[in-house]
């Protein structure tokens, strides 16, 4: 019926190939006079979505989860995996090859201080650690005697003899209605903040932050429209973007020759070099750059200074037409996801749909706005315990069929030329327990308390994050995860520096785009979620106010399951707050929407004050 | 009337003398082939309360606030105090001398990457400076070229002829009643914690942690009952404690020799170079360990590991009897508090009371008690204006008559054996204005919020410090210090490591005690805080809790002016709290109290609900 063209529910399960390939990398290792190797599951630019040509540790283990590191030994080997993943690792390692650890309890700089002797060499790829992760490790070897060796290129590929080509996605310029600042403007901003910073030029080694500030977008990794890219920004002379010749249309080069050098790959490492010869005072990411650019760097005599790219908190702060941008990308989306969860609505009841036919469907309704260029993440559709899952990831072995009595929880976006969205709702099938509705109120709750938050300027999503808690709290509940992260401008969905977290220490600032989306989760029987996107905006003026402040307007517009509400736990505020963005849900949708979606929006969104 | 016994209302301003001794310190960098020299406020402890003997910006400067650095080159010297010493540095120092800097906005190491060059050799002492302050300095001295020398004896020493001797405050054995531990398990607790760290010794270099692990009290610095004194505990032998033995009587010194090597405070360099000709690893308190601790270590072979001192945590959390002696204490503290306040109420109507007699009288209904040591730092009491200074202390000069139509503002607290208490009150003198009833209603629900907080094990003081906040901030409001501190047991009234504050980032534990004040001030107008202190308990079961959860009792007892509350501004559940507190509050002194007392607190702590 519908059809998923940006996801699939393929199970990944290589583990039978990982023995022959480790077994290639230990002669290699024997060859080149080391005692193991370190295979991390990043890329050169510590990208969420890894190219295939980079899925080193997928490759090596089997394992396709979004976070682990291998270490190869000479007799023995070890995989290292978080609490998300400790069932996935099973499904898919062969554990007769890789001992599994819990990459928190036992991180590899602590294995190799207890596993490690003098004796060891242990190679690693500079390109794929970031300089702190590598002081961590090179720490760990001096502790116990071990050598630490940077090896290139990748000893991986070296033996991957069906490695997949880098991708050439062709690179798009970024139409200037959605970016709303040149190119030439946004590294005069970048220039004036390294002069601030007293450094004499920026490395940019996060492709998110290459893409903004070009006003160019790529197809280079999953749902994310980036392409891989370095660039360098010196404080005085012209910037320099180290990008694939092939994926630039002749326009696209030209445009871009306009405001910067375009050059080779190949040519980025002497460029580094060149800036140590003239001993340059060079930033660096410290989130994304890796330990190959620093070091290219100063033992060529330049002095590097890590911290954050002064890109990241300019790509946060939206302007104002990726402002306008994301609000159209939201009603669009708005309207595909109420059809969704209308039609959702008057199916699941018979008992016939799975979570893929939910996926399908809802990215069918994506792809019928005509303007959908990805999803922005792969699908979360959950049923019943699934939706405990936090990272849950529907496949054709996982597929469940969407039973009555069981909530179903959908976590999704959108990727369009004006706007990224993120949205997840929880909804009933069938009769919800009174348990259920408790703690999906509880949710709401503390949803609500974020949505209507009004806090002073410099206050950062630290001090916010409790808000969504505090009504599990009560309960002995909480969830185990940040209420909110960033969001890109058809960029990234995942995007810092700004968070609303325990760890969120960055200022929130007008403009910022940020997800408010607390949950509680049943171990083995439900899930639920609310998330909507919010945008930071000035709040109107209050009489006697002695400081500028701040709040969050909603851009995520579809309904919230009002039958999962116990509406005598909401205060009459909260109330007010749901049945007034009900109202503008509905008045905002409906003109986009067929006569029956319509209809069934008219009900879900009616308030709840005198119903 | 009253008299202050533990408190003086002295204006200390020697800036003449600051001349000569300038001049002096400079001939003795130029015999020395030193160019500046650095002299910080602190001690060999980073103690709160410096001993006159080792107040040497003071003596230098003039300038005697709780914070400040200065630096003297040959030709010129600057002084650097924060944002609450604007003023006062002013009135202390001669600013012909002194150029004034901001301590915050340009701290000393900035100022000497601007101000010093590749000729400068900087002198400090290495006793007064943390490890990881030196770090800071030794980085901008590198920057410029600039050479930074450690200089011992102080310089300053060198040329203060009439320096005070040492304090010389007899110790007391810590009563087994309110200690609650013997020192022998204390020590057993910390070698354990030791032997987890895989640390061989610890250097104890915080005094009120030695005071902690060995039960003993002093007397050498204001308001704090420690004795000045290091500690080495191994993790296998026997502990040494570098104390000044004229300070310790037949009995005690006996008592201690039981379960610890006593030893001059000269004895303590050469056992440090000890532990490193043993190379030893040796854990040192990174908050208060001077970097002449770690140089005696390292430089004779020894490892130093930083970080927090294991005795912190364990001494804010407080066992069984400490906080069966602090309820005993604050029941006491709270009836001299609330006999403070009656009288006030009486007198201060009638427009003859200042600032200094309400410090007076309050101490003399605490000392009435017969057990009050000390008052645990200097009293603010502060009417109209000066109320908006927040570490506001009356002096002769300051003193202000208190005038109908203010409000008034009290921050104290005592010392007993039992506890430590520090409690603030807002009173209204006369009719308070709407906005005061406004603000001071607003800080009360931030009270309430955080005194009825209930929150999962391993919880933060910085996830709940915004809940004290969010009624200022709808309101464009704020207040500019942190929700609260810890507190001691008959040791220090700020106690690390846990606090209610953005930068709490320790887990509140049950039996730790904290302030609960919350504020708020208008500047050149009033100023309003309502301060608690709270203990930290395991709520009562909650069916379906998946996490222990837990709560505050709150441990003051005095009443919260009725007549500053907007009823209507309270919901159920805060109203509810009040009265509730009023009950107990009533409840709990009444027996406590003389008629007349009795009779006004009843008046003061009826129910809001039915009034």
């Amino acid at each position: 019926m519908f059809e998923a063209h940006f996801q699939s529910f393929e199970d990944k399960a290589e583990r039978a190939a990982s023995g022959p390939r480790v077994a290639a990398l230990r002669t290699e290792l024997a060859r080149r006079g080391l005692t193991g190797f370190i295979v991390p599951r990043s890329d050169r630019h510590q990208n969420e979505y890894v190219p295939a040509c980079e899925q080193r540790l997928a490759w090596l283990t089997g394992f396709t989860g979004s976070a682990g590191v291998a270490i190869v030994l000479m007799q023995r080997a070890v995989l290292f995996v978080d609490g998300r993943y400790t069932l996935q690792v099973r499904d898919q390692v062969d554990t007769s090859i890789f001992a599994i650890e819990h990459l928190i309890e036992m991180p590899p700089d602590r294995w190799i201080g207890e596993n490690l002797t003098a004796d060891d060499r242990l190679g690693y790829d500079p390109w794929l650690h970031t300089v702190e992760a590598l002081e961590r490790l090179e720490k760990a070897c001096a502790g116990v005697g071990a050598k630490l060796i940077p090896v290139e290129p990748d000893l991986v590929d070296a033996i991957w003899t069906d490695r997949p080509a880098p991708p050439l996605g062709a690179v798009k310029l970024h139409d200037p209605r959605f970016a709303g600042e040149a190119a030439s403007e946004k590294l005069a901003r970048i220039r004036a903040e390294l002069a601030k910073q007293r450094a004499d030029a920026l490395v940019v080694s996060d492709p998110h932050a290459v893409a903004w500030t070009f006003n160019i977008r790529g197809a280079d990794v999953a749902h994310t429209p980036l392409p891989l890219a370095f660039a360098i920004v010196p404080q005085a002379d012209r910037p320099s973007l180290y990008i694939e010749g092939r994926k630039l249309s002749n326009e696209v080069r030209d445009r871009l020759a306009a405001i910067v050098d375009v050059c080779e790959p190949s040519d980025f490492a002497r460029a580094l070099e060149e800036l140590g010869h003239q001993q340059k005072s060079v930033r660096l990411d410290q989130g994304t750059a890796a330990e190959a650019l620093a070091r290219l760097i100063t033992s060529h005599g330049g002095k590097v200074s890590r911290g954050a790219c002064p890109i990241a908190v300019m790509k946060a702060v939206k302007n104002e037409l990726e402002i306008a941008g994301a609000r159209a990308a939201h009603l669009r989306d708005g309207a595909a996801v109420t059809r969704f969860l209308a039609w959702f609505d008057q199916e699941a009841p018979r008992g016939k749909l799975t979570e893929i036919d939910a996926v399908a469907a809802l990215e069918s309704f994506r792809r019928d706005t005509g303007l959908l260029k990805d999803i922005s993440f792969p699908t979360i559709a959950a049923a019943g315990p699934d939706g405990a899952i936090v990272h849950y990831r529907v496949t054709t072995k996982s597929n469940r069929a969407i039973a009555p009595g069981e909530l179903f929880l959908i976590d999704s976006g959108g990727q369009y030329e004006d706007g990224t969205t993120d949205v997840t709702r929880t909804v009933a099938v069938g009769e919800p327990t009174a348990e259920m509705r408790d703690r999906f109120t509880r949710v709401l709750k503390g949803h609500i308390a974020i949505a209507r938050a009004v806090f002073p300027e410099g206050t950062t999503g630290a001090q916010l994050d409790s808000f969504a808690r505090q009504f599990l709290w009560v309960q002995g509940l909480d969830f185990d995860h940040g209420t909110g992260h960033g969001v890109g401008s058809y960029l990234s969905v995942h995007e810092g520096p700004a968070r609303i977290s325990k760890l969120g220490t960055t200022a929130l600032k007008p403009g910022m785009i940020l997800s408010n989306e607390p949950g509680y989760y049943k171990a083995g029987a439900y899930g639920i979620r609310i998330e909507n996107l919010v945008l930071v905006v000035r709040a109107s003026a209050v009489a006697g106010a002695e400081k500028p402040l701040n709040a969050f307007e909603t851009l995520t517009l579809a309904p919230i399951d009002r039958r999962l509400i116990v509406a005598e736990m909401l205060t009459l505020e909260e109330t007010a707050w749901l049945d007034a963005y009900h109202a503008r849900v509905f008045a905002t949708l409906a003109p986009s929407l067929d006569t029956e979606t319509r209809a069934w929006l008219g009900a879900a969104s009616r308030p709840l004050r005198g119903s």
